[in-house]
């Protein structure tokens, strides 16, 4: 019997007011994406194998759920968003030369083999805004992500924005083996300065791009600061035209007024292959993960028939709500709801005034007292529910007590059997 | 790249005004659902097997989509609520014997080897009321169902009641053969009298037993009429408990005010084995499908350790969707959304345009003219978006005409390039 209580590992059940609370919050997500033009999509839980394959996703192959079509193909619960979004938008706006934006929220799926606790079902909300490769594009996705967070009731945040290409353009110049490129990479996202230092010394760079190369792990903080020191360190014009970006993104983010959230971190690298320019990071307090992951990928469209560049992002929900918990920010509740009791013969006065609260938008429960007898004699006295402790110092009954709280019970309506008399009384909440 | 293009076989992707409209309709239900005091349960979409098994499930095995754990362990996509909803009301409130109200909306897996366009992935809303046998409880699922269609935008409609207890304890009383009753049940079903006749000849009922069940499949129609039809034509005290308790809920009904959404069908029979007592199904015009099916099933909750009688019912939104599209009722679009377009020294202007408009709740989509000079040009005549056919009698830019109506753009906000004018114009629907 136990067995059948169970969920797989790495999934879980949302209710009661945890549930109220993230689908507030998703709905708080929603509408900010509405608010800058992104219109909803739905897609299968489940697509062809070959949309999410190595050159496209973000998930190795082994880690996919697969399960089979009648017709033998093979078929994966979508482990990642992008490529699927990407499909769509080559589908139906294909031919559309303006921009699209396009967001959606959802469930993805990685079969891990992680350790327990880690959720193999987890749920992201997201946007792609597809044909538009302007600094403009890449401010409104970091504002849009921004206003997201507040939305969800966080104040306390940072987004971390980088450049791919202006790593690459080092390795351009540097002309490493890529070998060396991939250790480097690794170096540099652990921040490992003995092993970075000790790997350029083996080839026979300019001291200029040793320094800057060197120097990569610490390249994070004050946007401006950063931009200042690395014009001094660099004169690739590649580089340049990054940095060029960068000043010229932190510009927008002032005309939205929320340039405070950005720092800058030109040794962050990217971990999806199909990054191609501006990438980022959201991190708050209260979690380990990042709660958002985004950038620019103008070469994974094409893949799909539609040669347009793109941005976008995916915020991790699970994540968000942990750092939201964890920070104790206000967070919705299931809604106050009444409890109309009521005797045999008082059925239609009683599904009166449930029908009247309801019509006023509050919600409304009706219990028969018949075959409650046990949970509730007691402690209907006097035709009134009485919750509090009684005058004689007694407790009200356990189960009505739960049922109130569990059920954020605001008003209680009596109607007792064989009588005329209506009772109405607070539920109190500890 | 076309095969990057498709969905597998019975999936689909919504976007657009369809997906606006159906988040609408789920926004309204879920409002509903919590106006009666249901709180929402979200599940994983994939659970063990022995969840969904033939005592349980509404679906065949081989009609799930199955996958692997890690551990080997037969998981499946779920196939049904239900069952999924009942294991979470034993595990997290087994212990409450107050009636316990959950609700859910999200997508069920059947891997039907159905003809072409028949949903493999179809989306269902509903309720589980567990804990409370009483007839108050059956007229609150039926009214909530009437209260969850008005709210979706029907006016037109019917629920069909019936009880399986009528039909099983006609059975009872007949004392006929497992085979017998099973063929029995198919005839009833399709309405099909020679057979029940025939079938019923080769047994040696009494007369009256004979008269019902071969009526058995007129038995629908005005509630009133039916009950007092019925009454006349058995003693069996089952059967009129039955009635009674039929009797007791078109009472409620009219209490509710709903009672002329409801009829009575006593031939009606029940597909899932799980039904013990009521069991209903609505129907509207334009779609083929009943678009809620739902009953009491009294003996499931035991199977998972909760010996507690329940009510509930699943909406198909697929089929309510189709509905609500061909009885032309008004559907909800994407939101109206304005278009903000500068030129490149005014993205300061057109940033706070914007934001002024996000604040008062105002979609706004910001658009630079950089790069998009060969939509905008010609549109934007002497710095006005001229959506509408000009005095020269010429059409506006497809591209530029097409886009606002994909995106329901409503105003256009022209900053344009090297001026300090700002242009407001109406966009165009036709």
């Amino acid at each position: 019997m136990l067995q059948l209580l169970h969920t797989p590992d790495g999934v879980r059940d949302y209710y009661g007011n945890e549930c109220a609370a993230r689908q507030a919050v998703c709905r708080q997500i929603k509408k900010t994406f509405s608010l800058y033009g992104f219109q909803e999509i739905q897609t299968p839980v489940f697509e062809y194998f070959d949309i999410f394959n190595a050159e496209r996703g973000s998930v190795a192959s082994r880690n996919m759920y697969k399960l089979f079509d009648r017709d033998g193909e093979t078929l994966v619960l979508r482990p990642d968003f992008t490529p699927a979004i990407a499909r769509c938008a080559a589908k139906y706006f294909g031919q559309q030369s303006m921009p699209v934006r396009l967001c959606y929220l959802g469930n993805t799926y990685v079969n891990t083999a992680g350790y327990r606790g880690q959720l193999r079902e987890s749920t992201q909300a997201g946007v792609e805004l597809v044909g538009d490769g302007s600094v403009a594009a890449n401010a409104e996705i970091l504002s849009l992500v921004i206003s997201m967070l507040q939305a969800a009731g966080l104040t306390r945040f940072q987004i971390e924005v980088g450049d791919v290409r202006f790593f690459n353009s080092l390795m351009e110049e540097a002309g490493l083996p890529e070998e060396a490129r991939r250790e480097l990479r690794g170096y540099i996202e652990n921040k490992n300065h003995f092993a970075i230092e000790e790997l350029l010394s083996g080839y026979p760079l300019s001291e200029k791009l040793s320094r800057i190369l060197s120097r990569l792990p610490q390249l994070f903080g004050d946007p401006a600061a950063i931009l200042t020191e690395v014009r001094t360190m660099t004169e690739s014009p590649a580089s340049l035209h990054a940095l060029d970006r960068l000043e010229r993104l932190i510009r927008y983010m002032d005309h939205y007024g929320q340039s405070q959230f950005i720092s800058f971190d030109l040794g962050m690298l990217g971990q999806q292959d199909y990054y191609t320019g501006m990438i980022f990071k959201a991190y708050t307090y209260g979690t380990g993960e990042h709660i958002v992951t985004g950038g620019r990928y103008d070469g994974l469209m094409k893949q799909f028939g539609k040669d347009a560049p793109s941005v976008g992002f995916g915020c991790n929900i699970d994540a968000l709500m942990q750092a939201i918990s964890r920070q104790n920010l206000p967070q919705e509740t299931l809604p106050e709801t009444d409890l109309v009791i009521f005797g045999r013969d008082r059925a239609a006065e009683a599904v009166a005034k449930a029908r009247e609260l309801r019509a006023k938008e509050r919600p409304a429960i009706l219990m028969p007292e018949e075959g409650r007898e046990a949970d509730l004699t007691s402690t209907l006295k006097a035709g009134a529910a009485c919750l509090q402790s009684s005058e004689d110092g007694k407790e009200p009954e356990e189960s009505i007590k739960e049922y109130c709280l569990e059920n954020h019970i605001g008003v209680i309506w009596h109607f007792p059997a064989e009588s005329s008399e209506v009772y109405q009384e607070e539920a109190c909440h500890e």
